[in-house]
């Protein structure tokens, strides 16, 4: 079972970045290539009847099976990152993140009017981030196909917060 | 052929992220999973006599296809992120950059004694960041394989930085 693959790999660092905070480090995940595979199986097996037009994958972690996952459906991969990193045209949406704050941005020409995105980072915690990504996705008028995530933090109600998005949310593995 | 593709999706942005600098986007292909896919084959293909038993990728954009190229290899992929990023035991090396300078950090677990790394990144531009990767594996007495990179500017010299490692150095297209 993937799940007992993922919590076995999964380290806990207390107190990072934050006094009180328990980080879930993934790159214990990243050393085992067959675990890596195991997880885009898993996301391909659960996303097998949306539709997906796009992957979209969140700075920096998000990059790392947003890349594979958009390969492994035949889709573009469009990069959502903090400000200032993006070189093209660009929009703009803030974000309430579980420590501190950010602004996020995307291409103007990463969606296309209609498409259906899929939107993918390694973490759901408050779903601060992922809901600052729905926003510019849906200002560049994509939809929402749904989200993908390795780990969910369910404790922090992140789900709840894209339940008004009425579409898949799958996590992997949730605490 | 690869550079033809290559060359036709990288988008020039003149001035950024400063004045004078003629940024590569490659944005354009990472939405050509086909192209995506050309590229992790080129890779593999110039690798294939190569002893690899670590892929290092740097942060950010050396995420997206370090991940891919290291699952292709059946090998752990690591990520060298830039300081305060990485959440266990960490070593750090300064860094000059083409524009700034910084500080990267690996894991101490991210390599045994004797392990041959590949460095990769998406751009190889004066090879300051690939130089203070090189620092990091050797401080974990890890042994460069060679570096990957899909751009190579050349006019920039990075590549004569790193030929004193006397291993491969490969760039899909160059400048």
């Amino acid at each position: 079972m993937i799940q007992t693959k993922l919590k076995a790999a999964i380290r806990d660092i207390p107190d990072f970045p934050k006094p009180g905070i328990l980080f879930k480090d993934i790159t214990p995940i990243l050393k085992d290539a067959a675990l890596c595979c195991d997880i885009l199986d898993a996301f391909s097996s659960e996303l097998k009847d949306i539709q997906i037009d796009v992957v979209a994958g969140i700075e920096s972690r998000g990059f790392l099976f947003g890349l594979m996952l958009a390969n492994k459906l035949g889709v573009p991969f469009v990069p959502i990152r903090k400000q200032g990193k993006l070189p093209f045209k660009k929009i703009q949406q803030p974000c309430e993140l579980e420590y501190g704050s950010a602004i996020l941005e995307l291409h103007e020409d990463a969606i296309l009017p209609g498409q259906k995105v899929l939107i993918h980072d390694d973490l759901l915690a408050t779903g601060g981030t992922v809901s600052a990504a729905t926003r510019l996705i849906k200002q560049l008028q994509g939809e929402i196909a749904g989200y993908a995530f390795v780990i969910s933090l369910d404790f922090l109600n992140g789900k709840e917060a894209l339940e008004k998005e009425n579409c898949r949310v799958i996590s992997l593995i949730s605490y």
